[in-house]
C-alpha cells in the first residue's frame, strides 16, 4: 500500500468521495490509486479555476468538503482565484497539490516553485506531506482543518510521499467538535437589542442564511424590530417565497452608509462587519455610522442557529413567533420586446422551479434578480464571494454534482463567464441539469461604471479597447457548441422566455445567450 | 499628474510601450493614465494568463520587457502559471499588479490578499510601491530589474499611489550596463576542451541560441569536436538551413542519460546544468555522468555571443572557420490519407515561410517537428519553458503583436490549449497573423504515458476519465467561431495541407483542427 493509497482511504473514511481534478505527471501515482478506489468520483476540469471553483460550488451545498487535484505550483496557480472566492465563502475545501519528489527539488527542475508561497495567502491551512509515513496524520489533519472552522485545507504531496510504501493503516473517521453557543455573547446581543429600540441591526452569513436560521432571526426582527443584512456578496443563501429575506448591503458606498446610517449597534451571526469593497478617494472605508456598536453573537463555525435561538429565548421571544416573508410574486406584466437584464431577472425569478439553486456571476446585469428572488420559489441563492470574476460556471457546475436532482441555474456575465469558460466542457461531460444564462453586453460594465466613479468622464481608445468586449462580439452560442453544450439566442423578451422554459422542461446543460 | 501618469511616463521613456492587460476596479485610475498615453499599445486579455503568456511571447522576441496589468491578487494568480513559464524563459517583464489603496487594506475587503507572497515565487524581483512619490524610482527599479539580467519585475500599484499626486519628474531613459566577458571563465572552457577531445559538450540558451552565436558554436564544434546541445524546453532558438542546429536534450531520462554518456565536460552557454524534468523512483536526477565536469562559460545576462567568440578566439580558432548546417530539405514524399502528429511535422517544415516563428506547444504531438525544423526555411522556434501547459496561444498571440510583419505558427496539443483558449479571441480582436494548428488527439497522451512509466498496466474508469478528453470531443472550428478566429477542421493529410496552403497564403488569425 503506498502513501497515494493512504490518501485516498483517509478521504473515503471521511466521507470526502467526490475529487474534482487536473492531474498532471507528479500525481501519476494518485491517480492509480484513485483508478483503485471507483467510490470515489473523479471530475476532470479542463482548467484547474474549474476545479477549484467547482470544489466550491460543491462544498456550499454539501457543508463538506471535496478534494481537488492540482498539479505542482503552476497548477494550483491556476485554481487560486477560485480558491480565493471560496475562502470569502468559508468553504470547505482539501486541495491535494502534488509537488515534485522531494530529493528532486534541489535540482531546480522546470516546474519546480515555492507551492506554500503560492498556497498560503489563500489557504487558511497548508502543510506538506513529509513522507509515506506521515500521509494519514497529513490527511486527517487535512480533513479537520477543513471543517473546524470551515476553511481551505492545502496539502502538498510530494511523489515520493505518494508513490513511497506506507505503514497498513486502517482509515477512521475524524471526530470533529463544535463548540458551544457563548452565552455571554447571547446577553451582550440581548442587552444591546433590548438598549436600541428600532436602531438594532442583524447581519447573517453562513449557515445563519438557511430557511431555519432566517427564520430564527426574523422572529427576533418582528417582535424586536431588529433589521435585517446580509453581505453584499453571498456565499449561499436560502430565499423564496416563505422565507425571511434580509436586506443585502449595497455594493456602492454611498447606498451602503445611507442603509446602515440609523443603525446604532449591529450583531453579526457568523459574520464580519461590512466594509466597502474599493476605496475610492475621500470615502469611508468601514460602512456603519461613527459610534455603531458591533458585537458578535457567534462566529463562522460556531453553531450560528443554535445561537439564534438562544439569542431568541433571551429575549423572551416565543417559538411561535410570526416572522414577515413574501407570499406570493409581484403582479408585473412580462415584458416584451427588446431584452433587457431586468426582463431576465423578472422572468427568471417567475419561472424559477421549486429547490431550484441559482448561481450569480450578473454582476452588473442581473442587480434586480436578488430583490425579486425573495418572491420566486423556494431556492438556493450563491454569488461569487471573493470579487475574483470567473466563478460562476464552475460554481454552478460543482453545485449541479452536489445536488443532482436540483436545476441549477447559472446567472453569468459575459466577460466574467470567459474566464473560467471550459467548464461547460465538464457540464457536457458529466450531462449536468445546469442553464446557463450569458448575460451578453459585450463589455466591462462596472469598469464603466468605475471609470465614472473616478472621475473620468468621456474615455479614449485605449481605455474602451481595455474595458470593451466587441470587435468581434464573442459568440456564445459557439463556444458552448465548441465543448458540447447545447446553446441558443436570445434577443427579445418573447424569445428569451421560450428558451427558458424549454431548458427548464428538459435535464442536462443548457446555454442561453442572451443579448442585452 | 498624479502616480500612475509617472509610472506611464517612466515605462514610455524607456520604451516599454505595450501593455497587456486585463484591468479591474482598483486599476481604473492607471487605465484613465493609459487613456491618456495613446503610445502606449494596450492589448486586452480576456483571462489573465493570456496576458502573461502574451507579454512572455513579446519579450521573447524582442528582448525587450511588455508591462502587464493585472488585478489584485487573484488576477496575479491567474497569471502566475505563465508567469512562471516566462520566468523559465529568462524573459524580461514588467507585471503591474493593481491593489487596494493601502489605508484600505486592514479592513480586509473581499478581493484582498498577499500579493507579495503570491508575486515572489514566480518574480525574480518584487516590489511595493509606497506612494505616488515613489512611483517614478519604483518603476525605474522594476524596468532595471526586468533586464539586468532578464527577468520578471512585479511592481505592486496601490490605488492611493496611482491616484495621488506625484512630484513632477521628467521620465529618463535607465541606463543598463553589461558585464564584461569572464576571461578566466574563457580560459578554463577552452583548457577543459582541449583536455577532452570528442568528449566535451556546449549547452546554449538565450541569446546563445540566436543565429549568429550559434555560428560561433558551430565553428567551436567544427574545429574541436565539440557536441552543441540544447535544453529539453527550448525559450527561443534561431532555426533552418544554414544555421547551426543544437542537439535538444532528450524528455526521457534513459534517452537524455544515453545522450549524454560519452561526455566529460559540459560548458553552459547562459544555461544550466541539464536535469530530469520529474523524478522516477530508481531513475537519477542529473543527466550528465558521473565525474562529467560541468561549468559555465557565461551566465545568463552576460554577453553570451561574445563569450563565445573569446572561446573561438582563445582556442585559436579562426572567424572564417567552417561550420555544418542543414541545407536542403530532406527528400520525403508527402503523406497521404488519414493525418497523423508526424505529417503534420513535416508538412508544416516544409511548407514553412521564410522568417516565421513557430510556437510548439504540441507536447507529444509535434516531436518530429523540432529535428526537421532544421531544414526548414530560417525561423524562430519557441517551446513552453516552464513545463506548464497553457502557454502556445498567448505566447503565438504575444509573438505576433512584437513581430507583426512575420508568419506566426502555433504548434498547440488540445489538452493545453484549454488552458488559455481565451487567447483566440485576442487574435482576433488585434487581427493577427498566427496560424493555430490544434493537435486534437482528444486526451493527455503525456499522462497516458507517464501512467506507463509509472508501472501501471491498464487503467480502469476514474484514470480515464482525468486523462481523457473526448465524451464530449472538443469542437475547435465551433470554439474558434465563438472567439471571432476562422477556422477548419482537417483529418486527412490532402486537407490539412489545402488548408494550411490556404492559412499561409492569406493574413490575419486562422485555426486548423487536425484530428489525428
Amino acid at each position: 500500500m503506498n502513501g497515494a493509497d493512504v490518501l485516498c482511504d483517509v478521504l473515503l473514511a471521511n466521507d470526502v468521495n467526490v475529487c474534482f481534478a487536473n492531474p498532471g505527471t507528479s500525481e501519476m501515482h494518485f491517480v492509480a490509486a484513485l483508478d483503485r478506489k471507483p467510490e470515489m468520483r473523479c471530475v476532470l476540469g479542463l482548467f484547474e479555476g474549474v476545479v477549484t471553483g467547482a470544489a466550491d460550488g460543491y462544498a456550499r451545498m454539501t457543508d463538506r468538503p471535496a478534494a481537488t487535484l492540482l498539479h505542482t505550483g503552476p497548477g494550483l496557480a491556476n485554481g487560486l482565484a477560485n480558491i480565493h472566492n471560496a475562502k470569502r465563502a468559508l468553504s470547505p475545501m482539501i486541495n491535494i497539490v502534488g509537488d515534485h519528489a522531494s530529493y528532486h527539488l534541489a535540482l531546480d527542475a522546470p516546474l519546480t516553485s515555492d507551492i506554500e508561497s503560492l498556497a498560503s495567502p489563500m489557504s487558511n491551512w497548508v502543510r506538506r506531506i513529509e513522507g509515506p509515513a506521515d500521509v494519514a496524520a497529513a490527511t486527517e489533519a487535512a480533513f479537520r482543518a477543513s471543517l473546524s472552522p470551515p476553511g481551505i485545507a492545502t496539502l502538498i504531496l510530494p511523489a515520493d510521499a505518494a508513490w513511497g510504501e506506507a505503514p497498513i493503516v486502517s482509515a477512521r473517521k475524524v471526530e470533529l467538535a463544535q463548540p458551544a453557543v457563548d452565552m455571554g455573547a447571547v446577553q451582550n446581543a440581548a442587552e444591546a437589542i433590548r438598549g436600541a429600540p428600532g436602531r438594532a441591526g442583524i447581519i447573517v452569513r453562513g449557515r445563519a442564511a438557511r430557511a431555519d436560521a432566517l427564520a430564527i432571526a426574523g422572529q427576533i426582527s418582528a417582535a424586536h424590530d431588529v433589521r435585517l443584512f446580509s453581505e453584499v456578496l453571498v456565499a449561499r443563501m436560502e430565499r423564496g417565497r416563505g422565507r425571511v429575506a434580509p436586506m443585502r448591503i449595497p455594493y456602492p458606498i454611498d447606498a451602503a452608509t445611507a442603509l446602515l446610517s440609523d443603525i446604532d449597534v449591529l450583531i453579526l451571526v457568523g459574520a464580519k462587519e461590512p466594509v466597502a469593497f474599493f476605496a475610492y478617494p475621500g470615502k469611508p472605508g468601514r460602512l456603519v455610522r461613527d459610534g455603531c456598536e458591533v458585537l458578535s453573537l457567534a462566529a463562522h463555525g460556531e453553531d450560528l442557529k443554535a445561537a439564534l435561538e438562544a439569542l431568541r429565548d433571551e429575549l423572551g421571544i416565543r417559538s411561535t413567533q410570526q416572522f414577515s416573508a413574501a407570499t406570493g410574486f409581484p403582479d408585473e406584466p412580462a415584458p416584451r420586446g427588446k431584452l433587457t437584464d431586468d426582463a431576465i431577472a423578472l422572468s427568471v425569478a417567475r419561472k424559477l422551479p421549486a429547490n431550484a439553486i441559482v448561481c450569480d456571476e450578473a454582476v452588473t446585469s442581473a442587480r434586480r434578480y436578488f430583490a425579486l428572488s425573495a418572491f420566486a420559489a423556494p431556492h438556493d441563492y450563491m454569488m461569487t464571494t471573493g470579487g475574483s470574476i470567473g466563478e460562476g460556471i464552475p460554481l454552478a457546475t460543482g453545485a449541479a454534482i452536489a445536488c443532482p436532482d436540483r436545476k441549477v441555474i447559472n446567472l453569468q456575465a459575459d466577460g466574467s463567464g470567459m474566464y473560467t469558460v471550459q467548464g461547460l466542457w465538464t457540464q457536457a461531460r458529466e450531462n449536468l441539469d445546469v442553464v446557463t444564462i450569458v448575460f451578453s453586453n459585450r463589455t466591462y460594465a462596472i469598469l464603466h461604471g468605475e471609470m465614472k466613479n473616478v472621475g473620468v468622464g468621456a474615455i479614449g481608445e485605449n481605455a474602451r479597447r481595455m474595458l470593451d468586449l466587441d470587435q468581434p462580439a464573442l459568440d456564445w452560442v459557439s463556444l458552448a457548441k465548441g465543448m458540447g453544450v447545447e446553446a441558443a439566442r436570445a434577443d427579445t423578451c418573447e424569445r428569451f422566455d421560450a428558451l427558458l422554459d424549454s431548458a427548464l422542461s428538459r435535464h442536462g446543460p443548457f446555454l442561453i445567450e442572451a443579448v442585452i
